[in-house]
């Protein structure tokens, strides 16, 4: 039987809206419709045949689109965006400020209820695969602690975080995971940790012209949820070196599971990642749930879903028959 | 509000029995209604407060028990007691004859679904956590290779092979992960291996007395399906030296896929298990899968799945709203 592909929609064409682009044309199943923006759609260009709209314009697919991925940043763009697209469309987000989740899906949940859509929120890596990973491990591991480090990488967060500071006119910023902690927990030691003592955040700034650099560098570490829990560096750089130096966007990290079963076995559980495209990576993650999202809703599922609410088959174009006989 | 425990019934009381009795006193939502065995009952004894049955009186039990987890080999044992126990109870196996569990699913579901009934099978680590992890991995990375390497640990499969051998007295055998090729995979190679290339097994064999070891060895190094295919160190030793250094059974692994985003993006995800007990590790793994399989069960759902059918986040005893507010 010829399947119908699983027909996307893309809001945001950024970094994470062009991952998603790409990752769509790994996955024949699935089949890119059309890239909405805020911006002048008819000065963008895509991939091979990439149609734009602008934004408002989203209300004339309902109905042809059957998941619209939603790529925009955390801080502003999805509360805004997440729950009008859940009115119309089932939805995928990444949104990632672990603080507000709950505010968040509340809010997506009422308006996804309403609509009969169905929206998972908040996936990616971390929200997402690492969430699943802490979850697993503790349901299986009762008696435990568990560790997630972040890095070496650039988060997005935190280098929008820094662009948005009065004065900065670019900036980078990394997380850096403490190795020598980590391989004390790897050995099967469980040390108490502050935040602080985990990582380090590097920030890498390009200052405007005659801009005050003590006040840039003190408004980046003492910003709260973002910098002030942490040992943040703040180096100034020139637009060349960051040019030249600091376009990748690689990332990665682990959570790990230090547990204890019987009486005293020792028992570690560790999930890691090394990415050399955080938004590509994402963006891949966020395609597989779309995937998952379309077939709950096609069952009659609806309201807002975390990674933790999909039974992990549906992530994969595969068969519940050909997935027992292949993977399990 | 008080929730009702979950009453839970092991079947089976060797080393995995045993893991499971200890993994549910971990787990307050959960309760030991009692243990059944084909031995004679009164001759077992268990941790405080357990309860023996033979185990023709497992009917007796039906509509009190809640799930049944059934603890017995892949060879035999399971292939006969988990459809007509899925006649009766909800259950959980650890099925692991990879290329059995096409028909094992198939009898599993038909009594499960005549029954209306729920059987999760073949969970535990591989299959299991480690079958999650391939199609997770697969379903973000659809162009990629993946790679699962086990040990260093005890294989009771090929442990058992070598104590079959004529003038073996007892005999472990560890099976041993190339460290060299896992540090090239996790650099970014996708090396094709052969099966020698992966794994090394080391096996400590007690000979007896006036046994020819030279003839020992070559039996056990030429074993099909077993040794034949990988380089395989037989070293002989006393029966002293057995109990004294060899009575662990520690395990673990790790599935690692090399995959590729956008124009040849490495991407890289792994799972990792350091395990002091296979057996403990596997029945907490059994346990978590109990709980959701008794929570599809409560909602209506029916018949035999697995780890892939199951939202991760039944596993865990914390609600929904719980899990988005702390793990997520």
């Amino acid at each position: 039987m010829q399947q119908k592909t699983i027909k996307i929609g893309i809001v945001g064409y950024g970094n994470l809206g062009r991952g998603v682009e790409k990752a769509i044309a790994q996955n024949p199943d699935m089949e890119l419709t059309a890239i909405f923006t805020r911006r002048q759609p008819e000065q963008l260009t895509g991939g091979e045949g990439a149609r734009f709209e602008h934004i408002s314009a989203a209300e004339q697919y309902k109905g042809i689109i059957d998941v619209m991925i939603l790529c925009g940043g955390s801080a502003t763009d999805l509360p805004e965006q997440t729950p009008p697209m859940a009115k119309m469309f089932n939805t995928v987000d990444s949104f990632d400020t672990h603080a507000k989740i709950p505010e968040f899906y509340e809010a997506v949940n009422a308006a996804a209820l309403e609509a009969g859509t169905l929206s998972i929120i908040s996936t990616g890596w971390d929200p997402g695969l690492f969430s699943l990973n802490r979850l697993l491990a503790e349901a299986i591991l009762p008696e435990g602690k568990d560790f997630t480090f972040w890095g070496k990488g650039v988060s997005q967060g935190h280098s929008d975080a820094i662009r948005r500071v009065p004065g900065v006119k670019a900036g980078v910023q990394y997380t850096v995971p403490v190795q020598e902690v980590i391989n004390r927990i790897r050995s099967g030691e469980t040390p108490e940790l502050a935040t602080r003592d985990k990582h380090l955040r590097e920030c890498f700034v390009v200052a405007e012209e005659g801009a005050n650099k003590v006040e840039i560098t003190q408004t980046i570490v003492n910003m709260p949820n973002y910098f002030s829990d942490y040992d943040t560096t703040v180096t100034f750089i020139t637009e060349e070196q960051l040019k030249a130096e600091h376009q990748g966007m690689p990332h990665g990290g682990f959570v790990i599971r230090s547990g204890i079963t019987g009486e005293g076995t020792k028992q570690i559980i560790e999930f890691g990642l090394t990415l050399e495209s955080n938004p590509e990576f994402t963006a891949s993650v966020l395609v597989a749930c779309a995937r998952a999202g379309h077939r709950l809703s096609q069952e009659g599922s609806k309201g807002a879903k975390t990674i933790f609410d999909l039974p992990i088959g549906y992530l994969s174009p595969k068969s519940a028959e050909q997935l027992r006989r292949e993977l399990l």
